[in-house]
């Protein structure tokens, strides 16, 4: 008998109706024999909703109180679905994170993984049961508080439960078919890949597609569960995640991110230390930068260039300026109307001439490139936002031979 | 240092500026040098709506996972008031029924409280940080499932907490200001109560009297500890509920209650047992019966009628349905157009004829009385539903001179 894991995402759970057909599917799979270990995020907007009364009685609500409100998403979702399960004459239990054993780290709304002692969802995977856990939540064994794991925590908390009970796969059910070789709202004959290898999955998802957050294919690689993307709401194959996949794409996909700013520091003086200073100061601010670009010296000074999330611009800039001042740079930046856009293949590595073709592409289609960055599977260009839906369509014309995947059905 | 207990119900944290204006309120009562411990019910109409939910996905939701969708509710405005008084600048730390130690049985949707083993909350109180515990839940500590207290829980967490807890008093913080003689909405010159009996409260909740359950009222008695029913928007006192009041009312106020329905049987057979066999069915299938007449047997068979709550009322018609077939009963019929008018007054016992004046004030106002039952202390009459509110003022009217209290600012 196998053990599959799914986890449904806000938007599979948004009302009723739609939490009867993600019932029905799951009652499908465990009627076809197998154990059924279900992750659910909190409904539709809910998270959303409840952040807003958050912010509507506090300007800085205590962490460990923002953790207590939102876990009431999971909550009343894991009951509804239960309770929908028993609907279709199955035997179903919901479990808190903190009831399913996810311990934690004590980091309120970013807590890690620490282990699992998921007893009583054995026990009631042994009885026959649909077990559902809330996703996105645990426990600090340290603390007995109540934690959220952050951004892609129901994800998380999938593959998690998945390595803890040995399960078969992780199916990850989404309001999508699978991983595309582009955002389909924006290229219409982006094509869905069959398979994907973890690396590559890794610097899409770093490059802002949304489909799967990076620490779970991170996850599920280091405990080799096998992680399935596919749709909530029919039984077509997705994509699957492996560590290695069959044939190496030289291209397996085209992200883009429209979520964050851009800031700059003018007139640098060239003296070591100082790019340190700066990127040490973001990071004891929380702030997650992803690209840097500082150009050559000219006459002794230079330009930095950083990109950092939209949501924590305001803390970069204070921070920047701050800094700024005290090093006498001439001045300093901030451009929110930035997006980025990659290309990502894990065969590029032997395939010379790639970042050419992406820039001659763009430049055909008269978009300015503004920051570059590179990994050695991926290519990453800073555009004007207005202009990143061109510049996605543009790539996947000019790549469209190497894309592997089959035609999108949408 | 006193120790205060308080409580509020769904209306007084409706939203975010009601949650806002009761932080403010229990800041003061801490501000003041007061230790605050507050219960809190679920926002609203948060509860109504989540039921709601559940009968849309399910027409016989399983009861422990009905537990669990429920006690999201108070999940979510007690982390909400603790983040509101927290920007009060004081700390606050919000617990559920579980981490609060209160232990209950079983019975999910109707758990009753057996014990509080409240060490975390005993910890933060002497800490000096305000504690706010969600009302109507506890955990069952055989199970290790989540319970609900069923109606007039929140109160019921109350006065416990306030019990384990030696509190010097339970504040009821609700958006009346107190206990009256009469709803003020039907009776604009009812006026409120400085202090009632426990006995005569007991009364008036089980008479239909919303603002105290009767549950709460029986534990603060077995206790010992003072209730003040009080408003949750102002400092102005209410109404205290002891154990023996000062003066012994006459007549302490009149209830009604509209959410009955009443059942009759025509020509029952008069034989021994045939009503006990009826209520033990009724008890049997959760049916609470409140007011039983029989009329004297005429020609060897009686008509009997009972009162039931219209929720249940169709469960109960059903029973009572089969059991008047069985015996060869005349007939069954229910009528919802009733409710139901109550005088209570602890001073009625020594005070002939009160009895009396009652029938002949609602004679006086054209109000035929269906159905009669009386205790020591209260008089109940069944009257038709649309005649319930001038009935009330009507006994108001006849009664005002034995009324104690202060003239109701409404």
């Amino acid at each position: 008998m196998a053990l599959i894991v799914q986890k449904y995402g806000g938007t599979s759970v948004a009302d009723a109706d739609r939490l009867k057909r993600v019932a029905h599917r799951i009652a499908d799979t465990r009627r076809e024999g197998n154990q059924v270990l279900v992750v659910v995020s909190a409904m539709g907007k809910t998270t959303d909703d409840l952040i807003a009364l958050a912010d509507q009685v506090s300007s800085n609500p205590p962490a460990r109180e923002m953790d207590m409100l939102l876990t009431a998403g999971e909550r009343i979702s894991m009951a509804l679905l239960a309770m929908a399960i028993h609907a279709e004459g199955l035997e179903a239990v919901s479990f808190t994170g903190s009831q399913a054993g996810i311990l934690t780290s004590e980091a309120h709304g970013e807590a890690k993984i620490e282990e699992i002692r998921g007893f009583r969802v054995q026990e009631s995977l042994d009885e026959g049961k649909v077990v559902i856990v809330a996703g996105f939540q645990g426990v600090s064994p340290r603390t007995k508080e109540v934690t959220t794991l952050g951004r892609g925590g129901s994800d998380a908390s999938a593959v998690a439960l998945a390595a803890a009970f040995g399960a078969d796969v992780c199916e990850i059910c989404t309001d999508v078919d699978g991983v595309f070789t582009a955002d389909p709202r924006i290229v219409p004959n982006a094509r869905k890949l069959d398979e994907i290898s973890t690396e590559e999955m890794l610097e899409l998802a770093a490059a802002g597609a949304g489909v799967l957050m990076a620490r779970s294919v991170e996850f599920g690689r280091r405990f080799n569960i096998p992680i399935h993307v596919r749709s909530s709401f029919h039984d077509a194959p997705g994509t699957w995640v492996k560590e290695k996949t069959m044939e190496e794409a030289i291209i397996s996909g085209i992200a883009h991110d429209t979520s964050e700013a851009k800031i700059t520091v003018h007139g640098v003086p060239d003296r070591p230390g100082i790019a340190a200073t700066l990127f040490e100061q973001m990071a004891g601010h929380q702030v997650n930068v992803d690209m840097i670009v500082q150009n050559v010296s000219i006459d002794g000074s230079t330009d930095i260039s950083f990109t950092v999330p939209r949501s924590t611009s305001a803390t970069a800039l204070e921070v920047t300026e701050q800094l700024a001042s005290e090093i006498g740079a001439a001045g300093v930046d901030i451009d929110t109307d930035i997006a980025k856009v990659s290309l990502v293949g894990a065969g590029m590595k032997s395939h010379p001439g790639v970042a050419a073709r992406v820039f001659r592409a763009l430049s055909d289609s008269d978009i300015n490139i503004e920051m570059i960055s590179t990994s050695t599977i991926r290519i990453s260009c800073v555009v004007r936002s207005d202009r990143v839906e061109d510049a996605v369509r543009s790539l996947h014309a000019a790549f469209e031979a190497e894309l592997v995947g089959e035609e999108a059905d949408v």
